[in-house]
């Protein structure tokens, strides 16, 4: 047996002591917590412990840091970047139990979860207090799982991401030691901001088991419209004079012409198969009716159609949920394809250039790859649909996204705006961001020194 | 000679070679260089280099590395905390020099200065673009000096501190490397946040020299107003009313009777004496009118007298420059005392009872000392005025300021809203963040091995 393999075995001695059946080593979920819902290859963890508290994620990772077997935190397995991939073997710790709302101070406008509660969990239990947390990703993501990787989503162009609402959080570190960081104040400025070194951290420092999250008041009046266009660049100009008007939109989602056809099929509705933009607006009933007759505006000079209302909670949801499905949507476009689905994000100003000079790359290949994009912030998406047998269209799909993501670093963008870096983009990460990468790898192996936190991840150390 | 001594001169010799006549050991430049604006002693650094460019910064701290000679940032000198002073000797940076505006992306929202450009600097600087940058400590601070303190000001409540309007940065680290942290994308989420690392660690982690700023649009309608009440309480649950509402207001601030007659005298006011709140709303004509109303019938509630509007830009000016300068209108209450300013925050539900608590500990000392807050955010400051000479003074000003700052973290609130920990704060930043201060050690330690980087202040290492 190699070194590693003792060690693993060791460890994996001692937590079958601690957790009994709930470490489990059957293949099944095994390959299932190793294997995200993007192309990247899975790669199974030698075992899974499904932990049920706080200490309990300590005493786990103190039996993994004494025989130094990595360990990945693991909450819906809905990442994108390969995240959760043993790339090295180890121990994939499931915070999925760790669900309870520990507390709602709705006068504070603030909560407390345990890692593993996801947050249309924590929207239905808000459902009676008037207040609602606003970040959504496409999947119901664990509010660990989107502290851990810096999530964002529709509602980030009017209440930011994780990192705007985060207010602190319980972390487990590479030796065991339980901190809490932050606190319920909005502000301090006592000491060095950890909490927001560990969003976004990929479980590469630590395993986050709690988050103290910011809420919102639900809008008196929400207001919801489709509009399509006549040109992929009438829509994003629309989106750019939007932002730079300083209207403050809630939500202004583009969907391409090849999305809004997967879209049609996929969720049962029938826009036109057009460069469309999706809006919300949230307010007061007069704040929302100024708002959308200035987006109108816009949009009219810039090629839009009509404005197509949704202002009933059920169509509302309908039209949203049909956006959360868009990858969904477009892997159906193409039967027995994998998805691939990458981001970029850059300064607004940039945002028609980069689209469409994207577009037309696409145009020039034959892959197949709908766009899609939370435009306001500079932000989209592409799903290449490829078949992984066919090493050429992996290969097609790989330049077409080098191409991509150098054109954002290019124009003062990163190379994601909110799928990470993972595995799938630490070459990336060091074109974007250069030196800081060192800075980066010393706090790395300050706080990791053994490398056994979802080693592979982010950095290369 | 002590070996401490032999390696400054050593550097000094250096540095003398790199600057000539912009390093200064004069006493009365050293002297002005080691001590903030509050009542924390100063202590000179042995001498004072004034830098120009972020390659001379790093040269300077390459140089002080060499020598294990301690760094200290210096911008405008108005921290509170004793954030300037020598502790332990060594070589102040003066970054006044570096007070370029490098570029204004108007169509962005953003714009890259260097670390010596002042907040009305910037502000004057937008003038004509229809953009302003809205942080507003009391002071005229530097950008950079506000970005390393992560300041705040009236303004937060609406649009954050320094935490939320810094995209990136750059800054030499304990070796001399230069590296750019974050970029002008909206989001990211490409690696450790290593900008939000920086800002607020006060330059016990690396020397910022440049700074990239979100800005914002000036609202096309702006209206401020001030009201009085018959108790504190009245107007503290004002506060917590509104903000609970969700009313959007721009600024929200608190002075008690002690700081309104004190700002009366000083800044030529005739303002009942009486507990009183400044408001600013922004917004559309109608946003405006909206919020207004709102606000004042909430105040009407709880024992506001009538509004007293301002809407005319002198009057609004000279308004907020009275509420700036309450630290000095507070200092002139007691001719030749010293000013001894500090500040919590606590989630706004405690708020009242918190700054009721406060209240009634200053009325049983004897102690002078007027309240102003920032109460939108929960947080509100004090300034004990003491006697220098007289020791029992100062120690009723310690216990006070005891009694308030546990009470605060108790309440689940922050030892410092705004004004940093410093050296004036260390015991207390323990106090409320516990195990998490053992991570902040690591990472000084792997980023600032030989502890030169402005040593004795956040943390005792």
């Amino acid at each position: 047996m190699s070194l590693q393999t003792v060690m693993t075995v060791g460890a994996l001695e001692d937590l079958r002591a601690l957790l009994g059946d709930r470490l489990s080593t059957s293949q099944a979920v095994r390959e299932h917590h190793g294997k995200d819902v993007t192309y990247h290859a899975g790669h199974p963890p030698d075992a899974v412990a499904f932990a049920e508290s706080t200490e309990e994620v300590a005493e786990i990772v103190r039996v993994c840091a004494a025989y130094k077997v990595p360990i990945i935190p693991y909450g819906t397995g809905t990442s994108l970047e390969g995240h959760i991939a043993a790339l090295h073997g180890g121990v994939c710790i499931d915070l999925g139990r760790m669900n309870r709302i520990l507390e709602v101070n709705d006068q504070d406008l603030d909560c407390r979860v345990q890692a593993g509660v996801t947050r249309k969990q924590l929207n239905e239990h808000l459902r009676d207090t008037g207040l609602f947390f606003p970040i959504d990703p496409g999947a119901d993501a664990s509010l660990g799982g989107m502290t851990a990787t810096r999530a964002s989503g529709t509602n980030a162009v009017r209440y930011g991401t994780m990192r705007e609402n985060v207010l602190g959080l319980t972390a487990v570190m590479s030796d065991g030691r339980v901190v809490r960081t932050g606190g319920r104040a909005r502000k301090s400025s006592a000491g060095y901001d950890l909490t927001r070194l560990l969003v976004g951290s990929e479980g590469t420092l630590a395993v986050i088991t709690e988050v103290q999250l910011k809420l919102q008041g639900i809008p008196e009046a929400i207001s919801s419209a489709v509009c399509d266009f006549e040109s992929l660049k009438g829509a994003v100009d629309t989106v750019i004079l939007t932002i730079q008007s300083g209207i403050p939109v809630a939500r202004i989602e583009l969907l391409d012409e090849v999305q809004m056809d997967a879209c049609n099929r996929y969720s049962d509705l029938d826009y036109p198969v057009r460069p469309t933009l999706f809006f919300e607006f949230h307010g007061s009933p007069g704040g929302v009716h100024e708002q959308s007759e200035s987006v109108a505006a816009i949009a009219a000079e810039l090629g839009g159609g009509d404005f197509r209302w949704a202002t009933r909670q059920e169509d509302r949801s309908k039209l949203w949920q049909a956006r959360h499905d868009a990858y969904w949507a477009a892997k159906a476009l193409r039967p027995g394809a994998e998805g691939w689905a990458t981001d970029v994000c850059v300064p607004i100003s940039r945002l028609a250039e980069c689209l469409l000079a994207t577009k037309q790359d696409i145009r020039d290949s034959d892959v197949l790859a709908p766009i899609v994009g939370h435009v306001g912030d500079g932000n989209f998406h592409l799903v290449y649909l490829i078949d992984l047998n066919k090493p050429e269209e992996i290969a097609k799909a790989e330049r077409l996204n080098e191409r991509m993501v150098n054109r954002a670093i290019a124009m003062g963008g990163t190379c994601t705006g909110e799928h990470g870096i993972g595995y799938g983009k630490i070459a990336f990460l060091q074109a974007e961001q250069g030196e800081a990468v060192t800075v980066m790898r010393q706090i790395k192996r300050a706080l990791d020194p053994d490398n056994i936190m979802n080693p592979g991840k982010v950095l290369r150390v």
